[in-house]
């Protein structure tokens, strides 16, 4: 946090994003992880080539290496005699050096020794032992793959603060790295609340509901890369809720977030469970629909964002909201939501007095709203939905043709 | 495989493309995962509601809930009284049927009691706990989420086949699902060979390079969510390779996929090491550039695909080649690779008198080359990669405004 915040009620979006980047500090602890275990992770100091690779001339044929001048004029009819004074595999290396009229048979990968600057094809030539004849002439450096051609020692390979993907584990690999120095994945907390919520898989009581916050909010935070390390759900108690809160910020978190008990209801209990903690409120209400009472503190340095039960309240808010704060944490700027232009296929006749976002789906520039209510306890019409498409406070209704900024999941 | 195949060599990539297909029979074993664990995974039973959700009329509001008919010409100035004779908080359900001039005290997500049929915001009221001050007229319905908004008995929510996201996650957890039927996930073995490969971490001896076909197609499969469950390295032993192979298929791979040892050399292993095995080869040398040697056999009526070992040959026929398998083997068609239609920004001034695949960066229908070499022992000028150019044999060089054929990693 850079500076005190004061409390703010009924934020912009931006002005709440403002607040909450504004908390998040950056994870910059670094962990050194197996090779095998850094795709996904996030780069945390630039890496240099120590060697050049291949660290020695290579053959790419599997045939004979030796010295172009030597087969000056060869051809099928006009063989030329060379003597072969060696056998290099793959893997093999010579110190001995070629001279003229001498070659090494010499298979793909392996080390070209000294003297010879050419390769050929042993489909050029009748593949002999002790002697072979070259049917073809070739020119220096033909079939000749130098030193250091994939990377030079010295050469900044990547940068801290890269995204490692299959190409960068490939090419660390090629660099000899065993282990690489990444930024620790932030420790994100999950706390669902609600008495009417019952974790699926336990007789559903009347007035009930199953928990779907959390297993949606949990896959949502796994398909972003960054896996909740404490999930857990309590009742309406807002003792309960904060023992959890200070319990996932022993565990070290470094982000909380908490569903449901945030509007004006008797029952909605983070209004009293963050004050138990001594947590400092920094902002309730955001001026969108859905899941406008989110409520973001601040619980020993670490944020709180304290989201609507409402399924839709809750994921929207996680994109628009705490989508900037992964990125932050993470180091991995990709994890803000990419927002761009659309043209409206779909009618979507509610009057907006608000801002609201609403689910649907883009392609090609083009958006769909999808079947189902809009209704914020609906999760069912948000299948198929790739976006949300932001609607600007006053607008009467959407028409087909009309232009929409997007966001897109 | 659905016929005996005779073995061919020199097929086209279409011809090899439908013989990796053709011997690839999609797994269709079911495993029940918790709900935590579905994410990604390929749905294997329609899924139909079982109960309706929510299963009762339910408040989205906090306040009170009554008959529309009693509140009639209410406002500030002219309160309706009502007799508040119950209060019902989420999770909670009443049996009691309300009468004319009785109202409960309702908050969000509680279960509507009978002959309500309306819900007040509490800002429309006086807050009242044994009578309320009513001071909006409001409509039948106002208020008011209805049994079943989300989905009802009886629908199908998700087909087999599907694949899981977050939303199918959530939604799932909503019907009540503690376990998902998925199909397994495909067993995939690498077996990297080479007596010039070292695993990083090692030193390096003269004529060695590290091995980053291991790490790169390890990674390259996590990534497309088809993790190998099991990795192995070996020298140039075709026994060695052999009792890898074989250790693979009696640990139930269901493919098999090597690197190496495939082209024409003494160290070309795996043409020894696959008949000493009894594998029936399918296929040897594809018409493409890189990675021209692969061999594909059955062991056992297991694929066995054996790629170059040149890391960009390696990868790109895993591209190619194996990644139709993968969608076949995992039920989930969106691995193939797209292709689609670009125009070259850059040049690449080389003769492909065959089929040529080459390295290149896609976005929004141009087409730029990377720096560095299109070597296939060169993976470095790979690094910020997104698609391969499919460069047909004959082209005698592409120049910038050429419109090409891209197929998207």
């Amino acid at each position: 946090m850079k500076e005190r915040h004061s409390y703010r009620e009924g934020l912009t979006l931006e002005e709440a994003v403002a607040c909450v980047t504004d908390i998040t500090e950056p994870v910059r602890d670094v962990e050194w992880v197996k090779l095998s275990d850094c795709l996904g992770r996030i780069l945390a100091q630039d890496m240099e080539a120590q060697f050049d690779n291949p660290p020695f001339d290579r053959s790419p044929v599997d045939g004979y290496a030796c010295r172009a001048a030597d087969t000056k004029g060869a051809d099928r009819n006009h063989p030329v005699l060379l003597k072969v004074v060696e056998e290099i595999d793959a893997g093999q290396y010579s110190e001995r050096e070629i001279r003229p009229g001498e070659a090494v048979r010499i298979m793909t990968g392996a080390a070209i020794p000294a003297g010879c600057d050419c390769c050929l094809r042993q489909e050029s030539t009748n593949y002999g032992e002790s002697t072979v004849e070259i049917y073809e002439e070739v020119s220096v450096h033909d079939n000749y793959c130098d030193r250091g051609e994939d990377f030079k020692a010295g050469t900044q390979m990547m940068k801290a603060g890269e995204k490692l993907g299959y190409i960068e584990t490939g090419n660390l690999a090629g660099m000899g790295c065993e282990k690489v120095p990444v930024y620790r994945r932030p420790r994100i907390a999950l706390i669902t609340t609600g008495d009417e919520v019952t974790l699926p898989g336990t007789p559903l009581l009347p007035g009930r509901i199953y928990n779907s916050n959390r297993f949606l909010l949990e896959a949502r935070l796994k398909e972003l890369g960054c896996e909740a390390m404490w999930v857990e759900s309590t009742g309406d108690d807002a003792m309960k809720v904060a023992e959890q809160v200070k319990r996932a910020a022993d565990r070290g978190a470094d982000l909380i977030l908490t569903t449901g008990g945030v509007s004006v209801g008797k029952k909605d209990i983070l209004h009293e469970a963050l004050p138990l903690l001594g947590a400092v409120k920094l902002f309730w209400r955001v001026r969108l629909k859905p899941g406008t009472p989110t409520i973001c503190s601040l619980y020993h340095g670490i944020p709180v964002i304290s989201l609507s039960g409402n399924p839709f309240g809750a994921i929207t808010n996680l994109e628009l909201l705490v989508r900037p704060m992964l990125a932050r944490l993470t180091n991995d700027p990709s994890l803000q939501v990419q927002v761009v232009s659309g043209i409206m296929e779909s009618s979507f006749p509610k009057e907006s007095r608000g801002r609201r976002f609403i689910r649907a789906i883009y392609g090609g520039g083009k958006v769909c709203l999808p079947d189902g209510l809009h209704s914020s306890g609906v999760l069912s019409s948000m299948k198929g939905c790739n976006c949300l498409v932001d609607i600007a406070p006053g607008t009467k209704a959407l028409a087909p043709g009309d232009q929409v900024r997007v966001w897109l999941l």
